[in-house]
């Protein structure tokens, strides 16, 4: 049969847009003879809505819409994800569904069995699971509805211990009991960087092993924190993936489950471009999403804002963004010059803001309860937050939003200035490694000298004292980097990191700082998702412990 | 059998810390004649850990705490609890469990059954529910034990559709088929202004229904924007409150089930009386877990900064408080000497910095780029933010924690600046509204005038342009605190909320306020809850939506 694989962007609780996104792409799929349409988890409503499910008008909303839909259904059918009610006595209120529509009506419903709460996850916080199973009897095949974890049922829990599953059943073994022909999974499953073939892994066992093709639709667009990336794909009954989807964008495709043809698949990319097209998308959508279409930063002449400004331009274009240069005493000429060449290289607005007086008036007016006492890290930080004012006041003065150019180094042992350079309406690398920072800057210079040079291969500095470099204070980044994502990504401990050859004394100090500044991060922006483990609502640290 | 009920005051994570207390307490249990010590839920690791739970080597602390705990259970059993592994080999890694120590050894483990995932909490994330049932028994009792929610299986959920109940299992009827002659419930319950008198319906209801003794175990203490109360009971098989332990304080007392003796219960509180020693309870123990020992904020004259720095005075000392008055261009005379007047009746230390030539200097740097535009906010949030860095500066210095003072009304609507007064490591009034900010300034002078009565009585000013008030930009404060109310906590519709008799456009204005203020909200420090819903972590917007 025709089925059409609809990979959409949509907006949280823009019901009267998502409807007509989906109004549209069902006509077309129509037109293009297809007898099924295929949309996302919680299309109707966007993915994910969190505590807007509590309203009951938002409820309402997402049925009525639902209904809205279904009036447009004729000729054919249309698989929907939406929040339903749970009718019963007993349970959370709403279960997260599929519906099946046809002919103006809703005529079948799916209810998701797999619930995930690890990680960014958290759905059971509002929906019931299912527990009773059946098939969507279409006109040429009975097909098997599940809704993204519902296929996730052999992953290996996320800790140490785990050689067991999470999961105490398996939907797609209870549905295989009834003879689908066919499974459809409509899914919401955000990018992270090793994600796309780890997924695409299991759709193809889950395929394979069932013996039966496989559609699965997934959301696309950046949603604050997190990036879905869609490509969604059609697997036939080997369990090879014949039909492949766009990455990172919007994308519709009719395909014939019986004769899908040859081969369609995307390039491939590699890890880091992979990150490059998240983070543009995910700048992208934030701003469009919040209302925004401006952007503006501090341009240090340091890597981090220099591969932030490159992004965004990219991500809204040169005309959009504004950027200050905020040179102080300590400021290095090369520094500016470097800021200087970037912002000409990209073509956007800057001006040059010394700060010097602005921070001799605070400091002045500190001078009476300072008097005798050593300059210090209050100094530096009095900088940054000078820095952060001015910053901040032309956000005001001509509503640009501020991009966040901390990267994850510095955020996990807090070596940034709170309410200084931790500002912004969004961070762009504070899921990225300063090594990653790096890498990417390469990407980017690849084929063309756009990121100065010097920038990449000058020793990294805050430059908030004469001299300063960030070696004075932390290891080097690739030692650094290395511990980090040893206690952050795979949660070991600092044996464990020791007997990687690091020596235990500096080991136990990294570890220290990172748990030391969960206040600092605990007041961060939201930080672009690209790993396994961002810090935000993936890693959920008691700020009072000793541990 | 005697009984001892055990309130203590855990920090998470310090196993050394927890496990010492609680071995004295059975030493003392022991000494005074008990035959069983009970303590709260996760007391070895104190509650809750959040992704701690996800480190191996926390799990193996925590094991090894319970058993060291277990060698000093001679000649008394005790009930402690904390996190277990899940030998299976499906489902999440951890239960919730409560370890029953006797003869020096882990003698039975009851694991929690009902894991609730609404509002603040979220213990799907980390535990496998229990569902088997068994017994524990003692040499003179059968007793069921319980953790926590396993009691609250009744409670309806929490939105508008709900006449339908939350859990599908009641814990304590699969219990009662196996006859038990007590219930015991472990409890990491935490404070609302309202939830005291709720939680001991439901014990009473419990115990009267099956007819049998409760001796329920609460944490105390604060858990940076949880604050739990205590207030242990134990019921007799009537359901009646025969012993009550203190709230806010750790507390210790031995009853006899059979023979508990008269009602022995605590003096009544009214709700302001509990709201203010609640957050006493939660800036002392945010200090002290945090191991900071001093506090600073800005003096305004106002009235929010008033409550927090007696608050402060009360949780901390007078001597560990230091006040900043930062008087601008627009600030009057009186807020000036209103605060001073506080300062001088509090005995704190305070020194008074003109903001003025700081702000001209921000002012002036910026004049290239704003020349001939007219000022708006943005030269409002300057002064603000200016503040912001002479209080940080003055933390950093001399190692002083800030406290914030926003109250909930601000906090909603976003009447404040990001960076500037709503910066801050804890914030004290940030879950009441203005109007009850009022009543606990009326509390506080109640037996004495402490904050000068015109703070009280003049019109709320941030005082950031001549002659500004707030009603200037917001309703007055009982109709907006209306509104935020039912929106908030209730959460009601426009519509709804328009019925009871308040303007539609102004309801409208309000809700799209708190809206557009996500954002701000996700940057704000931890908030110390005392109401039934907080900002933080029991309220999850998305920072994207449109609805």
């Amino acid at each position: 049969m025709k089925v059409a694989l609809v990979q959409l962007n949509y907006r949280i609780g823009d019901f009267a847009s998502n409807a007509e996104k989906i109004i549209s792409a069902i006509l077309r799929a129509r037109e293009e003879g297809a007898e099924l349409a295929v949309f996302s988890e919680l299309a109707a409503s966007g993915y994910y809505p969190e505590d807007l499910l509590e309203k009951k008008e938002f409820i309402l909303q997402a049925e009525e819409t639902i209904r809205e839909i279904a009036c447009h259904c004729t000729g054919i059918g249309a698989l929907v994800g939406g929040p339903a009610i749970n009718d019963g006595e007993r349970g959370k209120q709403l279960y997260n569904a599929a519906f099946y529509l046809e002919n103006g009506k809703v005529r079948d419903i799916f209810y998701k069995s797999l619930l995930p709460t690890y990680d960014v996850f958290d759905e059971y916080r509002h929906f019931e699971p299912n527990r009773f199973f059946h098939l969507l009897h279409l006109n040429k095949s009975r097909a098997a509805i599940t809704i993204c974890e519902d296929l996730w049922d052999e992953q290996p829990v996320y800790s140490e211990f785990g050689k067991n599953k999470l999961y105490l059943t398996s939907p797609l073994e209870e549905l295989e009991v009834l003879e689908p022909e066919m499974i459809i999974n409509l899914s919401a499953s955000p990018f992270s960087a090793n994600q796309e073939s780890f997924r695409k892994d299991i759709l193809i066992k889950k395929a394979a092993k069932a013996g039966i093709p496989l559609v699965y639709v997934n959301q696309v667009g950046a949603q604050a924190e997190l990036i879905f990336d869609g490509g969604s794909v059609f697997i036939n009954a080997k369990g090879e993936i014949i039909h492949e989807l766009n990455y990172f964008e919007e994308d519709f495709r009719v395909i014939d489950t019986e004769n899908p043809g040859k081969p369609d698949l995307q390039p491939t990319f590699t890890r880091m471009e992979k990150i490059h097209n998240a983070l543009i998308l995910g700048i992208r959508d934030y701003f469009r999403k919040t209302g925004f279409s401006k952007a503006t930063l501090g341009l240090s002449g340091g890597i981090d804002s220099a591969v932030v400004a490159v992004l965004a331009v990219r991500a809204l274009g040169a005309g959009n963004i504004r950027v200050l240069l905020l040179p102080s005493a300590y400021s290095t000429p090369h520094s500016v010059e470097d800021a200087l060449q970037l912002a000409e290289k990209l073509g956007i607005r800057y001006d040059i803001i010394p700060i010097a007086e602005s921070v001799d008036a605070v400091n002045t007016a500190l001078s009476p309860l300072f008097a005798y006492l050593p300059a210090d890290v209050t100094e530096e930080n009095i900088q940054a937050r000078i820095r952060g004012v001015l910053i901040m006041a032309l956000s005001n003065k001509f509503n640009h939003l501020v991009l966040n150019t901390s990267n994850k180094s510095e955020c996990a042992v807090g070596y940034g200035t709170l309410y200084g350079d931790m500002n912004g309406g969004i961070s762009v690398l504070g899921d990225l490694y300063k090594t990653e920072v790096y890498h990417l800057a390469e990407l980017i210079n690849a084929r063309e000298e756009i990121i100065p040079l010097h920038t990449i291969t000058k020793p990294p500095s805050a430059e908030l004292r004469p001299g300063q470099k960030d070696s004075d204070t932390l290891p080097e980044y690739p030692v650094l980097d290395k511990i980090l994502f040893h206690y952050i990504e795979l949660n070991q401990s600092p044996e464990e990191i020791a007997s990687l050859g690091l020596e235990s004394a500096l080991v136990a100090k990294v570890i220290r700082m990172v748990n030391m500044n969960e206040y600092k991060r605990f007041q961060a922006p939201p930080i672009l998702r690209i790993s396994s483990k961002s810090f935000g609502s993936g890693r959920k640290m008691p700020l009072v412990a000793k541990f």
